[in-house]
């Protein structure tokens, strides 16, 4: 009997799903791993193109099999619908599949009650966290992936370029970044933005306006702001926006599963001299870190870069913060915000080809508020090309 | 040397406070632990008014010692400031506080590399999970909650009562979702909708019209929607809003960091009777619940009874979805939506008086849409009262 309503699980294309699988062997391979189990909604996206509810079991060689909770209705010759992951164990035997002896579950981002559930399917195997495995896998996108950050890029752009038209004079930080909201969401931007662990959270992105962006916040976000309540104590706060600050924006985009990163920073009206100064200093880091951060160079040394650029123009005190200061200036982005590498001072990561960086290198001067940019770039082989392209310069928002 | 800065951890009244590490304490002392050490966000604000990174330290007796990490400059005699939790054991010592033998962390949200982190410090420990007793203890709502709980009903009472302004004849679901979105966020909903557990992902709620109410989605929500994209499978999926439809709106009221649950149905001119049926049907299911509810009442004998309601109305087959159904009536909710008590047919939950739940009995009639309302209430002696006050009944959006 015909099923009207039964769709096919896998929404990657057939060589797309092959490039990832065989990647991922191949770093499995790196660490002896006969399989990894994958339960995280972010991996289970990475390997199919949609969220579902269940397991992939990714095997050392040959296919992977995608065990299904939910949705109903999946299909796929690779697909096995199950109530409970204690039934992959028997599924895995009828398939001819031998119990593997090392296997990588999600340790650093699953429940570790969760684990310890997934440990007993596989009482003879020695498990290992295969967290790590991904996220590296992950860092280096595939033409497929850097065309749907490419499409995430211009729309956000679209949105970054109509912000000037949306500000009324006597509007709050808060009634400003509703706008741009609106306008983000009416772009086609999902809304949702994948964190990685449970040091951020976030609703869109933030709006800063002049002193609150000294209010330091909890989260690991380059920028804090006080926010409208404790329950989440980021970005806008409620302030009116007056003659003499700057207003940033960092409003995230995300119109196809992977994100964009960009910020930039608006006036109103004039602003100090000193304020002037560490703008052009971040898109001047920005020049640099493009040219200088080919394949192959060590995150680290481009922190150092940046920082000496900085040093140089005397704005140390102001970098990454004034009274609260961030330990990072770049950082992977995909499918989640925080992805590898880390352009960070004890960052061990070494920059590759295809790689997807958010730089954002910015300063807080008190009682004038957050200037910089961040941009969003695909790592070529010859530089780093911006995917992100709105104006970069200071925007009156008086005009 | 004063700092013009410093503010306080705590934010909790000081009565506010005892009362919440009281209740904690009397069921620590039930499953014999000597200490919980807490790091999930959720419950450091539940325990201090505040979210912040670090760990909240609660002995068996006595005060609690909270560990901070950021931000900066927070101020209480109960406050320690640490770079990682390796500290935490010396700084324990110091203040004369004697390793505990017996120790819960939370091993249902926290990360398995995390407990595993935490659990070495204390070599001699017996660690315990201290998820399910975190969970039970904010199950029952203090007097200060519920306040917090009705101010955000209030709110989410007013956005409810204009949504039929917003619509525009050859609207799709996205479009009026989005003005619903704008119009929340006005009056003041934070957007941050937090979740327990990684079955579920949403962007400030759903609005989901005709049939796209019968795409399955792999979350554990009571209704699904197809969404706009594979990678966030929920909801509004474009669908234009016309004649004989249902518009069901399911928008969070998050105005407090407490939220509030709330689900209207709306038409676009006529529909047919067995949707109008459904409807009412779900109205007297909370009619009845509010008044069976009461403290000492099994919530499995809750969800039986609404299912003999839908039996004798004979709409089983569309009760809580049509081609995939959700498998509960109801939840807990406050500072997470998915608390407990589970109105669930193998629940093991016993109602309490202060406890808060959302009911949604709902129902998915194919070619129409989904109908049934939602509402909050808090748990009294007597009966349900209800915090979410918009009218119930069914609203023509053509009006």
């Amino acid at each position: 009997m015909e099923n009207m309503y039964s769709q096919t699980l896998m929404l990657l294309p057939p060589d797309e799903l092959s490039l990832r699988i065989s990647r991922l062997q191949s770093l499995m391979a790196d660490k002896s791993l006969q399989a990894i189990l994958v339960n995280d909604l972010t991996n289970l996206y990475y390997l199919t193109g949609r969220v579902y509810l269940g397991y992939a079991y990714i095997p050392a060689e040959g296919s992977p099999i995608f065990f299904v909770k939910r949705p109903v209705e999946l299909d796929g010759e690779l697909v096995a619908y199950i109530r409970k992951p204690e039934e992959i164990p028997s599924a895995l035997e009828k398939l001819g599949i031998k119990t593997p002896a090392h296997i990588g579950l999600e340790m650093g981002t699953t429940a570790y009650d969760t684990i310890i559930r997934l440990q007993k399917l596989f009482p003879n195997a020695v498990t290992a966290d295969a967290s790590p495995l991904l996220r590296q896998c992950r860092s280096v996108k595939t033409p497929y992936e850097i065309k749907m950050l490419e499409i995430s890029g211009k729309h956000h752009t679209m949105v970054y370029r109509r912000i000037p038209s949306l500000f009324v004079p006597g509007m709050s930080d808060i009634e400003l970044q509703i706008e741009i909201e609106r306008l983000s969401r009416r772009e086609g931007c999902l809304g949702q933005f994948r964190i990685s662990g449970d040091t951020m959270e976030l609703f869109m992105g933030n709006v800063i306006a002049g002193d609150n962006a000294d209010a330091p916040s909890p989260y690991d976000f380059a920028m804090g702001g006080a926010g409208v309540d404790p329950s989440l104590p980021v970005g806008a706060n409620g302030t009116l926006l007056r003659q003499g600050m700057t207003v940033m924006v960092d409003v995230n985009g995300n119109y196809t599963g992977y994100m964009t990163d960009m910020t930039r920073t608006f006036t109103v009206g004039h602003i100090p001299e000193i304020a002037v100064k560490a703008h052009e200093t971040s898109i001047r880091i920005h020049r640099e870190l493009c040219k200088l951060g080919r394949p192959g160079t060590e995150a680290k040394a481009l922190y150092q870069h940046a920082m000496a650029i900085v040093e140089e123009a005397g704005l140390a005190q102001y970098y990454m913060g004034h009274r609260q200061h961030a330990g990072f200036i770049g950082h992977g982005i995909g499918i989640e915000v925080n992805e590898l590498p880390v352009i960070a001072p004890r960052s061990r990561d070494i920059i590759a080809e295809n790689n997807v960086i958010a730089l954002e290198p910015k300063f807080v001067i008190p009682q004038v508020g957050a200037v910089g940019i961040e941009n969003t770039y695909v790592v070529t082989a010859e530089s780093w090309r911006c995917i992100t392209n709105a104006p970069e310069e200071l925007i009156d928002l008086e005009g």
